[in-house]
């Protein structure tokens, strides 16, 4: 059995790796998922997404946008959105993890093409961007605002953070983001131009890049974005500054608002910059704004963002489900938030966090081939979307359907690098020992702070059977800590270590005493489906329930009613609960009737006024569906249109 | 008493006039209000928001546009959205109105001032615009999508007929339309330019000019407009073609759909074209789209639209009170079509459906001094509004604040047309005597068909008082019939004539023998403060009830309640009827406690995640709020920032 050296900082293959903090980040070589519904999205990701997205890339022209600046013409003939960089990078990120999970000529090649192409194109100067500054084009960083371009270099950096890390600390594409780093920081520095920009992602990149290059200087003008930000330094517009949190310093901010995606990045690169300031202050503050933003300002299954208009937080309790915008990316930058907190504070709310989202936004997006992806994520689909031909750009990116690519097609690529680094996210070390976050079959290969190892097998069918078994490989001689993450959604839990006694844990994180090589810790969660109900103050769901099963948030679709029925004529029986067979769940439903107007089940037409005196017939939903299936949420429209809905009325 | 000659068609001082239909408009010569609210509407309106329009139009240069039209220099010193031209037409059609109504020599005079810029930018072909064709200019008609040329045109020409038939059919202002008319037939007839415009408009415009003037070519462009629409005939955006119908043809659509109000626009101009062509099928499928439309897309208030991101209408049963975009436009255009239905057809439901949008959405818009205006109505404002400056141009239309003026500033001008001409939706004639389909304070000088002329006096204290007292000062000696509008909001009515016997009646149209000179009528109708439940399909306010009385909406507002508690605190106590005392309606009410969470009344900090298994403890509100007073939605926001939700919780 092969063990990495223990090493903590530039070299460790992860997307986050900070210098300080609760608890340590493993590599991609210290944990590796080997089965069960998470390796199957890591073996689609590899086999067909990332060509997928270099197809699309290649076919918009967004990749030939470097070429051209090189050979010229870009004024005329650049093609995408002003930000269409950044998924190149994206790709590149993503590409990038994969190698270092496992290596592949072909990919290695394609992966160093590109990165050729994109170098070709930095400028003297070292700045990197094809939207702006060439013959024809605005001069650079003369709209701060719209023009994207240090988001685009902010991703940039994360790949070549990547590439540095997965062993490749002097390839090309790390050079290309060294020399672009040192342009921000001599443009945008203590003396310089004192903007920030419109999308927050820079300031992630540069700390990260910092970190992977030991670049104390990358990491002061991550700092220095920060601090500039939320003093109005960008111009005012129809959305408020708020849409770009430049309305209040991060430092002083409640909760997340403004764009989702934009609030979930910035909050990132401010953990990053908390953590590596010693900064409690500001740690502080994100880690209020992420518990108020959980607590009042994400769906049940974990999305963010109720404004389809502005791709916005909405106020306080505003999350309609059929409305939902719940961006894809915006969970990507939510596990990003919450994984950087975990690191720097431990907390199991952090991992749940992170489960739910991954589970039911991030997975919901790309479809079972991998090829087609939600943008928005929407919890009630009223009439079945539109198909999209799998060769057509979609104009509508928020129409809740999946599409092959989309004019704005930050997700894809997102999802992609997410998937590819997925790993990362199952365990950490400390001093005393392992921490279990997520779970899944998978292999571990930890070295403790220590020097000491820590060889662990995880054996489960999760997160349908909640059974965890944990084989010990290797352990110190000197004895060690195993903290397992009971889920919030888990009523009840217990442990077992060898031969011991079962004991009764409670949700959070428990700690056992690790046992010696050749010995089992077993965790039993309680995956029975439930109802789940929203806080009364979340009115757009008022008098529904959910179905959650382990971490899985449950659907009704309606290819799974009877014909005729749509998803908006069901009502459960919520003193039924809901039950399993052979792995599907059920509920026992009614229906409001062929009456659409529903107070009366008469087969009235539904076109009479709406609102009725109080005192008027009240509804008599017919108990005539009996048992309705349901499926996981993350599964929802695999099967052709459909309406679709999370939240259920009740009888 | 004086009476106006019977007449129908070019001359009836109304905005409306069909040649044929069910019912027959009385002109402003004929109706007019003499007290209570609308009186007073209308007063402040001539006194107030006329000047304060006519004030922000030349402050913002949108009337200076058209004196750059002859000076040169529009290339360049252009200021304004693309229809900013519009709100100088719909201000005039207001002052038309006004001076209909109440003649007044100073207002002539800024009338004719402000006709003679708009009518010396015209074109020697016709063409009226300030955006397109100038001199460094688009060429006209380039972008149909977004230019809005022949919509300006199209409020030209219902200023025109305004102005044509308040007795001045030879004004400049006539003259100017007739030529842009002219144009627009000889550019877009039959073998000319086979476009359409991106927002409908010039269709009813045209329309209501060829009535005014006796020119069929202006019905016939209409009808070819019409036609046209709903082949893609306009490009394709990201909202889709559907956002200005352009989708489906209008006499096969099932429902208003797309921006809310381009589609009551267009439906307007379609009951014209089909009522002046005998077009019944056209007539039945625009009364189909309404039906549906009031029945599954319209707020309680009578607002329609609820999506923010391209003002439209949701799907059936999408209507988020937090939300809600309500145009005060959409409910202007909702007016218009429901008008035109009513007199096609008649039927109470039509007016019905004009008291709802003009006593809760258009009426909620001005400010009590009607100088500052919601452009949005929401039935749930969660944070209080930033208070707007008085002299500052709002960014956020939709913002839900009342402002002064808005960079899209047309629902001011609309408002102020609107209240202008409201006399003339008071009452029509028949062959067979009097409707009358809106309660005020009024007087009634009207010829019927026959010649015979009936003259009536409406005293009422409506909407407050339910008693409707009609004194008929003059009648024809042969006999006639008065026809009373029952709202469906009254669940009883009663109605006497003379000294008669009390009859029962239910809601709609209820016929009465009218007395001869000196006799009176009396309805009754119940404004006993209810209840109102919302249908179970509509899922953002179930399990909630609103109060209505007569009409009349009402909400909670914040500065109502004890200091600190906030309206989403409030739950209701709905076995406890509203009740009403000196005027003001209160509802028993406990709260969900300090506790944000509400699952207990503990003071819970509302940071937990928000969704429990549904055996968690139930919410316990507290009834410690007691007796909570309630005011009526159009009333709200005239005491300074606060919240407001017009659906409450029940316990």
């Amino acid at each position: 059995m092969l063990f990495p050296t223990g090493h903590r900082g530039a070299a460790t293959p992860a997307p986050v790796v900070p210098s300080t903090g609760r608890l340590q980040p493993l590599g991609l070589d210290q944990v590796r998922i080997t089965g069960g519904p998470w390796a199957r999205r890591q073996e689609v990701n590899a086999t067909a997404t990332l060509a997928h997205i270099e197809h699309w890339l290649e076919r918009e022209g967004w990749l030939a946008n470097f070429d051209l600046a090189v050979t010229g013409g870009l004024a005329e003939g650049r093609r995408g959105r002003e930000f269409s960089d950044s998924e190149v990078y994206k790709l590149l990120e993503a590409m990038a993890w994969e190698l270092g999970r496992r290596p592949d000529a072909g990919l290695e090649h394609r992966f160093g093409a590109m990165v050729r192409r994109v170098a070709a194109a930095q400028e003297p100067d070292g700045y990197v961007g094809t939207r702006f500054g060439r013959p024809g084009q605005e001069p650079r960083y003369t709209d701060l605002e719209w023009g994207h371009e240090l988001y685009c270099q902010g991703h940039l950096y994360q790949a070549a953070a990547a590439r540095a890390r997965t062993g490749r600390p002097g390839d090309l594409l790390v050079e290309v983001a060294r020399r672009s780093a040192d342009h921000v920081c001599a443009t945008f520095g203590p003396d310089g131009n004192q903007g920030i920009c419109g999308h927050a992602e820079v300031e992630v990149g540069l700390a990260e890049l910092g970190r992977a290059l030991a670049e104390p200087r990358y990491l002061a003008q991550a700092a220095l974005f920060l601090d500039r930000r939320g003093y109005g330094v960008l111009a005012d517009i129809e959305f408020g500054r708020s849409y770009y949190q430049d309305d209040v310093p991060v430092r002083d901010t409640e909760v997340f608002h403004g764009h989702a995606v934009r609030a979930n990045y910035l909050a990132a690169g401010a953990v990053d910059v908390a953590v590596e300031t010693g900064d409690e202050k500001l740690l502080d503050a994100v880690a209020g704004q992420w518990q108020r933003a959980q607590a009042r300002r994400t769906y049940l299954t974990g999305g963010q963002g109720s404004h389809h208009q502005d791709e916005a937080f909405g106020d306080d309790w505003v999350l309609p489900p059929d409305r939902a915008y719940s961006e894809t990316c915006a969970s990507v930058g939510s596990v990003m938030v919450s994984w950087r907190l975990l690191l720097a504070r431990g907390g199991a709310e952090y991992a749940d966090a992170i489960e739910r989202a991954l589970t039911n936004v991030i997975a919901t997006s790309p479809a079972h081939d991998g090829q087609s992806f939600f943008y928005a994520n929407t919890l009630h689909q009223r009439v079945p979307a539109e198909d999209v031909a799998t060769d057509e750009v979609s104009k509508r990116a928020e129409a809740s359907l999946r599409a092959p690519w989309f004019e704005v097609s930050c997700c894809p690529p997102n999802v992609a690098r997410t998937f590819a680094s997925l790993a990362a996210y199952v365990a950490t070390v400390d001093d005393g020992g392992v921490q279990l976050h997520q779970y899944a079959p998978a292999e571990i290969r930890a070295t403790l702070p220590s020097g000491e190892q820590v060889a662990l097998d995880v054996v489960t069918g999760y997160p349908v059977d909640g059974r965890v078994e944990v084989r010990v490989r290797a352990a110190p001689a000197s004895g060690w800590t195993l903290t397992l993450r009971v889920p919030s959604w888990s009523p009840s839990a217990r442990v077992r270590v060898d031969d011991g006694a079962v004991r009764e844990v409670g949700p959070g994180a428990v700690q056992v005493a690790g046992p010696g090589a050749g010995g089992v810790v077993v965790l039993e969660l309680d995956t029975v489906p439930r109802f789940v109900v929203p806080d009364p103050h979340i009115d757009a769901v008022r008098g529904c329930v959910a179905v959650q099963r382990g971490p899985e948030v449950l659907c009704l679709e309606s290819v799974d009613l009877p014909a005729g029925r749509g998803v908006d004529d069901v009502v459960v029986d919520a003193s039924v609960p809901p039950w399993e067979v052979d792995g599907t769940v059920y509920v026992r439903a009614g229906s409001l009737g062929a009456g659409a107007d529903g107070r009366d089940g008469d087969g009235d037409d539904g076109n009479g006024w709406p609102y009725a005196a109080s005192d008027a017939v009240v509804p008599r939903p017919r108990p005539d569906l009996r048992d309705v299936r349901l499926v996981p949420y993350h599964d929802w429209a695999n099967r052709g249109p459909a309406t679709m809905r999370v939240w259920l009325p009740t009888l």
